[in-house]
């Protein structure tokens, strides 16, 4: 399986499943391009583990990745916002830096989040971006450069958005008893929870513009299978494509109640040796957010938390994590909770 | 899940999957997009199928969907050139009208086929789609009809392609052991075999240009998982997007021995009432071509025909039946067998 948003209008390549089947000489094995827009990676973790659990199959390649480089901005920028509906999003000129400025204001409006806040998350995961080899902006930034950096959409700073990335992220899944035979570079790391739901693909349709429902309904699926509370999470991977996001999805996940979530990061709650260290790996913010790579990214960077590879950035002693991960403005969201078995 | 090749090219719109199930009002139920270009269909039903079958849900709407005529014939002909290796094939120019083309002479070269056996399977097609409500071009044609009409690549006329289409369809999937409490509507059908196999994205990299071995692996799968052989098949709804793809699906389906699909079709043996009726619904090339509702409108027509229901072009008695999907030159194929229960 491969997470890919939209190779085609980024490389005019569809069949991305083929593609990567050949190009990675494992033909005939079957091979299928799963897609939900920014959350398209998380959804192929969880058709690779849908797959293993149907028994059709024990050893299952998940990857994700796109090419989105090979376009100008402009395109680019279009090609992202064909995540949103269309006909009453796109179509009228609306791209995502704009959709995450409304939730933005209708945030800060209801609950009083700042500025300052949100300017907060960029700072905490370039922090942590930072200590991680991987990051495609690494710098370590300061309150003071998010808010005088360019204004995107009002109130979001270019320094509130998670960058343009090419890039690609791959997990093996099989059954549970036989990770451990076949987990040979390290200690296997089990899937407990997983859940995954939709909501209005406008933003415009939704009844709390304050809210991603999608998110807590996801998790809450997740948090159920693995018989697992919030509080029991020891750190998160979640999807930060614009600093309110983030803010957001602590809500969203039960983090933090309702409206605290810029209170939360301000706080250092979520920082690396905060309460409950939120994307230790610097998130789509520092990390890049590639997008279809993103989701299988964010369960690569909590197998390694788990397994205690991480340096500079380890959470001490995790033994449980989740990944987020959401398409459009959370029209989809998919949550894995991952335990080091 | 909606299978659905290139809505991001054809309309602008990913994240399909999300939109799905907004439009249909039923979020927040999770809905994911699955895409293997043409074969998008085919391989939508397999992953609800292998939800199903992993027990995460007990009941799963597979739709499939293209939207096709938004775009000119350049943009749709470009759309569907990215089915292909965007570096090594599309990009050098090949469409896939030449790409099929390329696979009749070399069937011809080795085999004997003649233009006239490839036209027959139009003609064929074409009465079978005559009887068909749902047909896109239901109108019958003659060998001389498909031989006169303009050359779209030597020896492809336009009537030996299937169409530009708009379309959609869809199945609703639930454990075998509630499909009698639940069809209401007419006796539930049994996938009772299922296979999926890739090959190289690129015609050209294929040791064998004269078969579609994507094809004959996923058919073996399905054969092994249903305890049937070639033989035991009663009807096939099978992929022919160009009238040489459905004389060399003949071959890797095992209805006859390499290099006698030609014949095959000459003498009758896959006409509605010849030994093993292919594409008694019209096929791809008269009922329409969606790409990406395509392998689901194959399990539709399979559905009613083995409850009886298809009036004009039944096959009398079918108890079961064969679908057969393809991406690209046969860099995918997915294989579905249904059994009435």
């Amino acid at each position: 399986y491969v997470g890919c948003m939209s190779s085609g209008l980024f490389v005019g390549q569809e069949h991305v499943g083929a593609l990567m089947a050949d190009y990675l000489a494992q033909t005939p094995i079957p091979a299928t391009r799963v897609e939900s827009a920014c959350a398209s990676g998380g959804v192929a973790l969880r058709a690779g583990w849908m797959d293993v659990a149907s028994g059709a199959h024990d050893i299952v390649l998940v990857g994700g990745v796109e090419k989105m480089t090979d376009v100008g901005g402009d395109d680019a920028t279009y090609a992202l916002a064909t995540a949103s509906d269309q006909e009453w999003e796109a179509f009228a000129g609306v791209t995502f830096p704009g959709l995450y400025a409304m939730m933005a204001v209708a945030h800060m409006d209801r609950y009083g989040t700042t500025s300052e806040q949100l300017a907060a998350v960029a700072v905490k995961n370039h922090a942590n971006g930072h200590l991680n080899p991987r990051s495609q902006f690494p710098a370590k930034i300061t309150v003071e450069t998010v808010l005088n950096s360019v204004l995107v959409s009002d109130p979001l700073h270019i320094l509130d958005c998670s960058p343009i990335t090419d890039g690609a992220a791959a997990v093996i899944l099989c059954p549970a008893d036989r990770a451990k035979e076949l987990s040979k570079n390290g200690a296997p790391v089990k899937i407990i929870g997983a859940g995954q739901a939709s909501d209005t693909i406008a933003y415009h349709s939704r009844p709390d513009l304050t809210s991603i429902e999608s998110t807590a309904k996801a998790a809450a699926q997740a948090y159920k299978m693995a018989g697992k509370k919030p509080e029991d999470m020891q750190l998160c991977e979640v999807h930060d494509c614009f600093t309110i996001a983030e803010i957001m999805v602590y809500e969203a996940l039960g983090l933090v109640e309702k409206g605290k979530g810029g209170k939360a990061i301000e706080a250092g709650e979520t920082a690396l040796d905060g309460r409950i260290p939120v994307n230790p790996s610097g998130g789509l913010k520092s990390k890049g957010h590639a997008v279809g790579a993103t989701g299988v990214a964010q369960a690569v960077e909590v197998v390694e938390q788990l397994r205690g590879e991480c340096g500079d950035r380890q959470v001490k002693g995790a033994k449980l994590g989740l990944t987020q991960n959401m398409g459009g403005t959370g029209a989809s969201s998919v949550v894995h909770i991952l335990e080091v078995m």
